[in-house]
């Protein structure tokens, strides 16, 4: 089987921004409101915060439950990591994940600024100042066979796009219109030269974007 | 979690045929054309039968690849075991799939012929002649933990809708009208009073059906 370079689940408004303006501790997605990006992904069954039993167990479910299957390493963006920008002030700042985190795979997080790498729980965290292409080379030797998820943020899956490395990509886009932020595209058709694209709507009102390579 | 009963991927006509009429060790869904009934899955990249590369990555992909995930036990009628009916008269049919059956967890075909268990690579086929809530008991055990899944054919789902047993169940409604055969509703809204519903159809033209008990 070829390893995949995958977007999973990743949420943007109506209006394409997948991140709001003005990323701060407080507010990861700047002046976008969490629960309503990603309410859709937090009523599943199989989400993975999840504390309570029950969630729905439709379309939304398979995408949630399909996330942690397959997939031996990570990339993000320095922006999806930190809410700091710059150089490092110090070492302190370990994600936004607590000491548990979700990934339970390398995690290889693109920046100019390296810092050592970092265990939590069963994660590894490794800070790489280098290229989409370099950058992924090195997750695939690191995810012993299997996928390859690409986490995050715009910036990052835009670098990734140009670079044409994605293979698939799952874009949710959410029933809400931000206006500012972080923008994923103008307009999703622009990808059509290079993907096939199946779009899909179900209860929740949420509306699916499953691409994969021509 | 709790273990669910789950079934994937059945694959019925659009009005409602499960299997065609006159199965026999040729044609194992009798009159009916399983290239036509089955192409949606064949066509995905991750459909277990797959020997080219390439395939389709979409929501028919989501479905075929969830099949695998998390299911420690499978339950099936002996209809779908075999092309026989009534008493063994031997021991020699070991089911459809040769020496690698793609199940990889213990198999519980239900029969009121019962016979010895016997194991083809990672696959153990048990033969029970009991009562749906106890063959699931049985199978939730042998499960480790995992899901069950209910594989069919039509006469043993609708015997476990019967008792109220079925957690959630995908069915995927081909372009394609069989006439007769084994049917497994006149209508599936008959279903609606305990299952929620999502419908949704994709690129290949086949409405998926998921049900998840209200």
């Amino acid at each position: 089987m070829p390893q995949l370079l995958r977007v999973q689940c990743f949420t943007v408004s109506r209006d394409g921004f997948g991140s709001g303006e003005g990323q701060t501790l407080e507010r990861p997605f700047g002046h976008a409101d969490p629960a309503t990006m990603f309410s859709w992904a937090g009523a599943t069954a199989s989400w993975a915060n999840r504390t309570e039993p029950g969630g729905t167990r439709g379309l939304d479910d398979y995408l949630t439950r399909d996330m942690r299957h397959g997939i031996g390493a990570e990339i993000m963006g320095r922006n999806k990591f930190s809410p700091q920008r710059g150089p490092w002030e110090n070492h302190e700042w370990q994600g936004w994940w607590g000491d548990n985190p979700p990934f339970h795979t390398p995690v290889f997080v693109l920046t100019h600024h390296e810092r050592p790498s970092f265990t939590l729980a069963d994660t590894t965290f490794h800070f790489l100042d280098t290229t989409p292409a370099d950058a992924l080379a090195r997750a695939k030797e690191a995810a012993g066979g299997l996928d390859v998820r690409l986490g995050g943020g715009v910036t990052t899956i835009r670098q990734f796009l140009e670079a044409d490395l994605v293979d698939t990509m799952h874009v949710a886009v959410a029933p809400v219109d931000l206006g500012r932020g972080e923008r994923l595209w103008e307009d999703h058709t622009e990808l059509l030269d290079r993907f096939h694209l199946e779009s899909l709507t179900g209860r929740s009102g949420v509306t699916h974007l499953l691409f994969w390579r021509r």
